[in-house]
């Protein structure tokens, strides 16, 4: 037991849940300020929980009709000459594929569900501490996004955990080194609902953000979050959608396909181990969930170090916790590196035991995703190069503005790319000097090093999620103090926190975007494996003409349509994203423009706009808008296995993701950028030639809103549901490889 | 004679250049209209010429060191260990690549600087002939541009042939399989030519566009083209920089690369011909040259059609011609197949003769180009949706506009790969029907096939070139006849002529992106041929451990890299390109501000503005401008290629050349699709919800303004700049492959 540490997979798993009900108690515990904060609380609160529902009512019926298409496909197709486990092959394993994936989309829905119940239950708590005390309303707002986060991470581990024991003890006739495969359908759940909460809620939040804003702001000349706009409360409930849930159901995705991807590389390792008999070879396959369980232990400790003092800046108060879960992060790789990885007396290069190796490369991946939050800040913060181009580039119009904006966002691609190049081959190269070498002589180590490396990065991540929805609380705080006419000190400090939290919530997408692109290579090698063990069936069957695919050739001329076909889909895919927003702003602005006409005294208070009709119209708007772009996603790379064959769907697989991390590093930072410019202008730090401040209400200052407006379905619906399409390309090629194979 | 065809090559090629230098002198001897006319047009022409002058001493001293470095470091890497023809090895094939580097920059050159100098003395005769008659116009126009046409055309192909025919006359040790290898440097040449004319070119065009806009127009409130705007000669030299000059060299070096790369991939066919003892053997490798040469003839003949009556629509007099072009190519390409292509008593699939199968893939590529034609019409032209849609969106401001226009962008990328994809798919197939088989068993037919159509869809480039550069002259003659306010009869002419020009040139940038991209895999695959070589002289001489590429594996850490390396380089070397139209056009800004504030009596024209002096300054930023995204692309393909291997930088090639085509294709269809958003609001088809008409002077114009703006650096700057920057990477690797080889 002491050098196997399954045992805490479950354990740290079951603590952080319980730790999640404990910070959720406690947050539902607070005061909730005076009647006015309450009120608008619950209407936000009514909003959100409608969505919730009718959306994942939505997505849950979708989910269902999936998994028995894809228990009855894999089941048909799936026959003795293409199963990867020929034990299962036929409708067992297409009932325990759809089985999987339906226990993958469950989880991700409930940790979803859970999260946004008490993300927007937060909101009003962190505007009434925040009449108190900066500190305080810091810790509501992070108590309450850390339950989204923890419920994430934990529910995505139990889940893979509990799934892949399950078919353990269910089915004794699949062995460990099968194991891995025979869940993958969990992934494709999960995938399957980031897609559909992605998009849904990032057309949501940025159609109410533009719609109300053009009918609020530039028509009726009224502030932001103003109680007399009717489209106010889908806005605030936007945030909600968009960066809780959706950014939570993406990176729940990220932690089960990734997790589920590693076992499967850790099998070739598995195997290797098992034949030099070395002790606990099952170690390789278990260690990406030990590694994940340490990762949630960090996070739970570090959850008692997001204190400070009442004038410091926030930022650092959550940097701290951060830092204090990277640092933890790596004693915990240490720890289980050393003690899993256990070559007997095989060293790696040098003499050095295979474990250091494997332990650097993990230290690479934390390195990577700290590297990724600088990298973020820097292009996206005001106090840099980039946003002070854009803003000077105002001075002459939104036309320039856009250029400029452009040019920053073509630019951010090139030091995200360097960054995720050498953090490959770093890791590979790591991982190689292990000298892992199976028995045809392959060394497998380096694949393993990039496996090792995305699940260093993934430990971080139920923290970094906690500072995401730390963005929409706090965002919903501002809006509530405006709302409710609280007093000054509680609205400065909820600006305050609302600054920081458009920092976090940059940061997280950058994270999302370095961990999908470091576990491409991840997922492309569990794609090969998977299509190897079948027509390593085959082979051992007899069946004539039959290699095993060693190489992905781009010179192969359906591969490299495929390939385009690939690169291609992002475009199309984003095409579709941006005019489903665009589509959905207009029966909002129609809705808004109707009732500042209709409804009598709303200008002049006396009339209540109806925000609930706005709420309404918007969820539908955006569940219908998001079925084009999600059966496209869904669709393209199916037909293009089905009419190029299964080495073109790698092929397909590979440039779609490097093509869809690098548009979506451009749309989110290029977004994050123009929205930060305007803050600049607004906080008066343009100036024009005689040293005037050019600021709010300036010519200039016109420009950069026309620039955040059209950086905000970029960044915010665009942008992050790339991140997903990127990951449900993998997923949905390694679950239907059999599809794909003749 | 009779079946080998050779001879027609140089023959069509000097005729070419007769025909061309008979136009030219029909155009010079033409009516140059009222002094007032003759004096904008020698203000422009001297602008041009010292635009001319100045670019091209730049290009030339770069491409001189470029030559000297070539030869010296291809020199001293080639020596026999990694030579492809080991009796050159060392300094002659140094100096021999040198050398065709210097012809092919020299030919790129004279075809550009003669096609401006006549395309500049065009303009203000064409406006002359607009007084009298809407045909002779439209002849004039026609015939000014085709002396571009044809140049570049026939100067490429002699280039080439005299290359070829001058080194196997002087080194006879170079064999006829290996001859089209030791040319490769006339094609890096070509492209070296291209990346400066078109960064340049597409720089200055824009800066002087956006410059002069935003000083005259917004600031002052002047009309385009108003002749107190000191920046409005800049603007029309540039529309003839940009499309006569820069697509010219862009043409020049797809036809020179092409071709050569034709000739790489017909050593294969040549080596089974020999073997099989077909009569001609060497026909497979002239073949391209063939081709071309019959597509200059067609041409020739096509002229002749350009004719029409006065009240007809302009674009149908020019597309007389382009299908007489189209229709006599498919003719000399079936006289050409069948000659050439002569396989013995051997037969292709079902009993087909070989030459059939070939004929059909020749006619894809021709097909091609003609879908790409109607593509690119119905994206950026007014009368179908994706422009209406834009024009719509315009209705709520400059955010909508912009946002509107950028997923039309994208859209248009799903067309244009899935029509690249069909052509390449179908070609290769076609061309793999043929049987041609290699001694290794390897079918060689279908990469060929894929030869075949880009040859076949590269017939019609001359006419197809003639109608680009017929573009900037009609431009230019409006402008003429605004500046010399001729009668309202010829400016209407002039008015109809110009939006046809639009046309026009939106049209070339989607017939050259998809030659680039039909072209790619005939390239990568001429790259690895030429890997192959010097390999293959490896093993003969006993190298230990080396083997064939016979595959560029994704799934290799290096190549994967590598790719993501490729396509980032569209994305940074974009940014390079659209920030360097931004810091030029600030100094006309600041130039032409300064003219209107210093120079008295400018707005009541009493006093002139100093027209030369803002093409000066406009000239040298435009230059300097060049140098840092010039630098970008010619040294990230050689650090890749250093760093990381041969056969990784085959990978950045391929997924390069993906992301560059598809990057290209949103930049130049999103540009044109604005541009034409705003005619389509100045020409009153946009109407309110109760009917009136939203025209000039109306937000919705003024938000569609916007649009153009933005669209102009991407549509004229970086969009055409990345064909170029496509085809160089592949030039380049193919000229430096040595170097990457250890």
């Amino acid at each position: 037991m002491a050098d196997s540490l399954h045992w805490i997979v479950p354990i740290a798993g079951v603590l952080a849940v319980l730790f999640a009900l404990y910070l959720a108690r406690d947050v539902l515990s607070r005061d909730k300020g005076p009647q006015a904060m309450q009120d608008v609380g619950d209407i936000i609160r009514e909003g959100a929980d409608a969505f919730v529902k009718r959306q994942y009512t939505t997505i849950g019926v979708l989910a269902l009709v999936a998994a028995v298409i894809i228990g009855v496909v894999i089941g048909l197709v799936e026959n003795t000459a293409v199963a990867d486990v020929p034990a299962l092959a036929g409708l067992k394993i297409g009932a325990m594929t759809a089985v999987a994936f339906l226990v993958g989309a469950g989880c991700s829905m409930l940790s979803g569900i859970i999260g946004m119940t008490i993300s927007v239950r937060s909101n009003v708590r962190t505007a009434a501490a925040a009449r108190r005390s900066l500190v305080e309303a810091v810790q509501v707002a992070m108590r309450g996004g850390a339950v989204s986060g923890f419920l994430v991470v934990s529910l995505s581990l139990l889940g893979v955990w509990g799934i892949f024991t399950l078919y353990q003890v269910l089915f004794p006739e699949v062995g460990i080194a099968q194991a891995p495969f025979v869940i993958v359908g969990f992934g494709f759940g999960a995938s399957f609902v980031a897609l559909f909460a992605q998009l849904g809620g990032g057309i949501y939040t940025k159609a109410a953000d533009v719609g109300s804003d053009l009918v609020g702001k530039v028509e009726k000349g009224i502030p932001e979050d103003d109680p007399r706009n009717a489209g106010v409360i889908a806005d605030l409930v936007g945030d909600n959608v968009g960066d809780c849930a959706g950014r939570g159901a993406d990176l729940f995705e990220s932690t089960a396909a990734e997790n589920i991807g590693a076992m499967i590389l850790g099998v070739a390792a598995y195997t290797i181990a098992k034949n030099a008999g070395w002790s606990n070879p099952e170690n390789w396959i278990f260690f990406p969930l030990v590694i994940r369980a340490f990762g949630l232990l960090s996070t739970i400790v570090a959850m008692f170090f997001v204190r400070g003092n009442e004038t410091e800046n926030p930022m650092n108060i959550l940097n701290r916790g951060y830092w204090v879960t990277a640092g933890l992060s790596v004693i915990g790789l240490g720890i289980t590196t050393n003690i899993m990885m256990n070559t007997g007396t095989a060293t790696g290069a040098n003499g050095i035991p295979a474990w250091i190796w494997f332990f650097g490369a993990g230290v690479v991946g934390l390195a990577t995703s700290v590297a990724f939050v600088y990298i973020t800040q820097f292009y996206t913060a005001g106090s840099f190069r980039p946003v002070r181009e854009i803003a000077e580039a105002s001075k002459t119009g939104p036309a320039t503005n856009i250029i400029s904006g452009t040019a920053v966002g073509y630019e951010t691609t090139l030091v995200t790319a360097l960054t995720i190049g050498v953090a490959l081959i770093a890791s590979h190269w790591l991982g190689s000097q292990a000298d892992l070498v199976d028995k045809a002589g392959k060394n497998v180590g380096g694949i393993f090093g990039t496996a090792v490396a995305t699940m260093g990065m993934l430990m971080t991540t139920a923290y970094i999620l906690a500072m995401d929805t730390f963005g929409p609380i706090t965002d919903n705080a501002g809006g509530v103090a405006e709302f409710s006419r609280a007093e000054a000190g509680a609205r400065e400090i909820t600006d305050r926190l609302d600054a920081v939290g458009n920092t976090t919530k940059a940061l997280t997408k950058g994270y999302a975007i370095a961990s999908a692109s470091l576990a491409a290579f991840l997922l492309f090698s569990a794609y090969i494996d998977k299509v190897n063990l079948i027509l390593g069936n085959q082979i051992a069957a007899g069946k004539q003409g039959v290699v095993l695919l060693t190489s992905v050739n781009l010179a192969d001329v359906n591969v490299f349509v495929a390939a385009l076909m690939g690169a291609m889909l992002c475009y199309f895919f984003s095409s579709l994203a941006i005019r489903a927003v665009g589509k959905t702003a207009q029966t909002i602005i129609v809705e808004v423009r109707r009732q500042f006409r209709e409804i009598p005294g709303i200008m002049d208070y006396t009339g209540r706009p109806d925000y609930a009709r706005v709420v309404d119209i918007t969820t539908r708007a955006a569940l219908r808008e998001m079925v084009a772009p999600g059966l496209v996603a869904v669709a393209a790379p199916i037909i293009v296995g089905l009419v190029l064959g299964y080495q073109a769907v790698a092929g397909m697989l590979m440039v779609g993701t490097i093509s869809g991390v690098l548009l979506a590093t451009v749309l989110n930072n290029g977004g994050g950028a123009w929205d930060n410019a305007k803050k600049y202008i607004e906080s008066g730090h343009l100036k024009d030639d005689d040293g005037n401040v050019l600021g709010k209400g300036s010519d200039a200052h016109a420009a950069a809103v026309v620039g955040d407006t059209v950086g905000d379905p970029f960044k915010d619906t665009a942008g992050p549901s790339l991140h997903v399409l990127v990951k449900l390309l993998a997923t949905i090629t390694l679950v239907l490889a059999p599809l794909f194979i003749r």
